[in-house]
């Protein structure tokens, strides 16, 4: 079979020849129709993250190997099963759980794999699905998708299910307001998730018109561009001079996260979720004072997605495809991803 | 009757003849037997709190107004009673929840009164303990303490409340362990609680000897002098390599934090509790990837204070009360606790 | 004032004229413009309600004192205030939280008055809305509605309050479906409110086929005339042979939760909100091997109804009010009330 | 491998030799040093449990097979493991976690395995520990044990899990109160471990003077012997006339629950566990009134069960153990604790 791989950090990604992998127990093999491409391939590709002070938090050293074929939002049909499956069947269109854990940990044991303390994630850890097949451990992080599309389901098992766990982690009622920092793919995700089954009052904020005008259309109350105007002085407006009841900061950087600090109504949530990098001078007293809470979100449970493809499947949120890409165009889809020229989700069809 | 006031931030506390208060409609007049000496009390004495970069926060600018009578742990018996009072008889023994909310936040609506938008906790924003008589604006801010010593009974309302509001925060299970830094007052209650009331496994850490010889009979089963020893390797060993599932930080200054969150495992809840102040270079990346909870923690609600009670009168907790003053020597209280010669809890007599 | 009272038991309401009260402290009095018909009054008006074998557990019993003025949905504006009342105007358009608790026990601790030990609620212990004015403990039972009509507003106190506490007693995920039994004013806000903040299925179950074309327009997935069809049948097959996650009945008869009991999955809750009345044989043994829950529902909490003005301002949920009344015809609308002839909510304008 | 099997219900369980089965994939052979006995293997004995109206649920009617070897209380050591076993080496000590689930429902997606759609639960749906070798389908459901005794910990995996789990349900607070009906090994484990991470005041109710001394040694404040006094009457004594704020119910019987239902206060929780049957007349109207939750609890997660040997390893629970059979003797055994003679829990070791 083929797969797209990243064989050395910052080069482009190799087409390889592989075997292709033989389920047996619980495994499953499934022939790969759509695979997302998402911010964090870039951060693989790269090899790292920005830390403290510039300093580069380096993928290997968190237990990453190359060559490795990337690839974590994987819908596709099942091609052939181990003897222990059960409740599947040949040819029916699945997406994939990726977020593995090793089942032993407290995370694990609670159903919450994706925070395992021992992660082995498809398209991270293992080979994942810029490939025409990929081999997933059991038959239990399969969901069954009926006959959804596969390019806009793809995306619910990281893009949508990041954006699903962020919303989660605000516990937000329907007398909250909420900041959605960054208008992306996942921020728009966030905004019709939010609006889906909470209530709450939607400010989206970002800093390109275009975008938040797409906001709009996905249940943003209002909208601020922070570039355009004091974006402190904006939620104060909004919000009665109370402040926000929660943020969820998709960009994540020493500058929003800053600002974010700034628009808190007391006992404020602040969800943070991007990867983008850098430092806060975090103010101690403040944070028992104003009791506040900072949460870290990383992508979301299996069970996050079943309710997440319930809600799909009835038309309730709909991922925003906006890019097809041949297995053999996996680099210039990464590329056009970290030149921010995808809007809403790329997809790969192998 | 006398009250000891802060007059002039910095200057000694002035005992000032005042008229005595006279309750009406659900107001009660409380005779004060102890009143509790908090080190927030200092802050309110030197006029602020160190923020980032060594900036004062000052209290003026949280609303605090001066001459003001200190004094948020309040133990007594009912003086007399407004007209609408129900429930509670003259000279009953109550102490006082303090921490009283305006009443319409949505912090006031679910009972978090001490989380409120706008307080007006006695003590800091209305005259408080530190004077013969208080009057407390509602008979609902009270708890009967039965036949309960005032000395005991008076922290509960500040030193335990915080202490068992931090441990709730921190959500812990009975395979969690919970490093506890700082074995003072609260560290200890928190301690109590800990095991009274989580069945997790307690790791103390302080930098005096004395200190933690007193943790191990309040609860910890591990100690850590992270003067003495490298406190991460330390928690590291005692944690099977894993790191604390929670942190509840007493301190909350720069250094101790940073400690803090070096010690953490995936999914960890830091809980900063302490007033010391300073800031953190805090590493964004590692909030989302890691998944980590930092929760600021303050004081307590009503129903808090009501289960401390029901706790402390069946002796399952035991609140320390070290140091006894007059009214006449609060300014020497507020020095004593400034300089550290408080173990346990100070207590004014007036 | 005129008020039209309760003075015996299941005879005519009596309009009488009493002084109005002057309020004082934290009382507010309220100028009635809309004041809410509910099912309860008719209890209230009988006497009673069914309890097992057809015995009447009787009102007075319960601790209601007759004469007395009913009404418990109540909205109208501001007339005069206490000398203590904070953040309140003379003339704000408000409703009122009639669900008042005394303050000591642990549900007011946490803001669940309406589960007080010894309840004191407006229109059932002490006098309420069937008349000109009505004077309200403090004006922390208030929610202003801005320009929201009063007539629509009314019913938020109890009828849509009665429906969320309902709604968020079963707990509802995405992937969950929900069986709502009896297509009335409470059952159709319930839908509406599920719709609003579970992402969950919706079955809404009635034996009128005109109740249940209205639930669809509420938002009901799918619906089920259990005159007509066998219901068991019915909601196995909309729940792939699985079962209901879920259950409100809103009619809480024998017969009803009779079928409720054979409709459910395993881990299924039942929430039981109706005061038809009579008895059910419950099967003991199946409760543990279930899993099932059976969760009593009554009305909400103050900061429920909050969360509710808040959806209902931004048009999220829309009461349906079908009648309205004169405060003259108090009698008139029980009496239609009770023969079923009124559609969404009866509303009476003193 | 020699097994104590039921062939036939009612009828002695016979020794038979089987195939001692090879661990293939993630599967582990354990060579059973321990397995308790329970009372719900009386009911695979006997073939059913009582229904309503003394009508029989037969156990093959919920999936049951024969022949069966019963045994779900199981600890043991490594014999041999299938290739993909990880984290786990030969001769380790271990329990197992019995109630194993298909893995694909939303019980098992968030770790609730023992409240699966389809359980297919070691010694109730596939053959147990009443053997020289028991198959676990996978080493996720083990917990190494150290160095404790393989009898005191076997009892961990059913015993005192209900208990924790009935005890997790009732959601106490420090200030509440609980009801624990039925002193035996399950109601002594509840007590201890509402003692370790409740606070709450615990009152013990049995008909046997003996039972009720020993409850007292585990935690019990309270004792009543509610075939000697008025249970109701003891009961308000004993709560200020309030009522209980929870009761969990070990015997579950007709007669029980309907003492249960009359001594709660407002809002109480009374979780049922035990598998004695029979009926209750339920008062409907009185449910939503009053705000009663009644909760099913049926053993408890893979999760509850490694905090219970957390616990355990740290001597903060003790199971009791009073009896010690062969493999021969299995009939014997489960006629003894049908005839009530076994106080504690009796172990078979193979």
């Amino acid at each position: 079979m083929e797969a797209a791989r990243i064989i050395r950090v910052n080069e482009p990604l190799e087409i390889q020849n592989l075997d292709t992998p033989k389920p047996k127990g619980s495994q499953v093999l499934i022939k790969v129709q759509s695979s997302g491409v998402c911010h964090s391939d870039i951060h693989l590709w790269e090899g790292g993250y920005e830390g403290v002070g510039g300093q580069i938090i380096k993928t290997t050293d968190r237990g990453v190997k190359y060559p490795l074929t990337p690839g974590h939002e994987i819908a596709g049909i099942i091609e052939s099963m181990g003897e222990d499956v059960e409740g599947f069947a040949k040819n029916e269109k699945v997406i994939v759980f990726p977020w593995i854990g090793e089942g032993l940990c407290p995370a694990c044991r609670i159903g919450e794999e994706n925070l395992c303390d021992k992660p082995r994630s498809l398209g991270v850890y293992n080979d994942g699905g810029y490939a025409e097949y990929v081999i997933v451990p059991s038959y239990k992080y399969l969901v069954k998708i009926g006959d959804m599309d596969t390019d806009a389901s793809a995306p619910l098992s990281c893009s949508a299910l990041t954006a699903y766990g962020a919303v989660k982690n605000t516990q937000l009622k329907p007398n909250d307001n909420v900041v959605i920092v960054g208008a992306g793919g996942l921020g728009l995700m966030a905004m019709q998730l939010t609006k889906a089954v909470t209530g709450a009052k939607i400010i989206a904020m970002d800093i390109d018109d275009g975008k938040l005008e797409v906001a709009k259309q996905n249940g943003a109350d209002f909208i601020v561009n922070s570039k355009k105007e004091d974006p402190i002085k904006a939620i104060m407006e909004l919000t009665d001079k109370l402040g926000a009841d929660a943020v969820i900061d998709f960009v994540n950087a020493g500058k929003t996260v800053e600002t974010d600090m700034q628009i808190l109504r007391r006992r404020a949530r602040v969800v943070l979720v991007g990867l983008f990098g850098g430092a806060l001078q975090l103010n101690l007293v403040t944070i028992p004072t104003r009791a506040y809470k900072i949460i870290g979100s990383y992508t979301g449970s299996m069970n996050d997605l079943v309710e997440l493809v319930s809600l799909a499947k009835r038309g309730v949120i709909k991922p925003i495809i906006s890019n097809r890409f041949k297995l053999s165009q996996a680099t210039e889809a990464l590329t056009m991803l970290k030149a921010g020229k995808i809007i809403g989700r790329g997809v790969i069809n192998p």
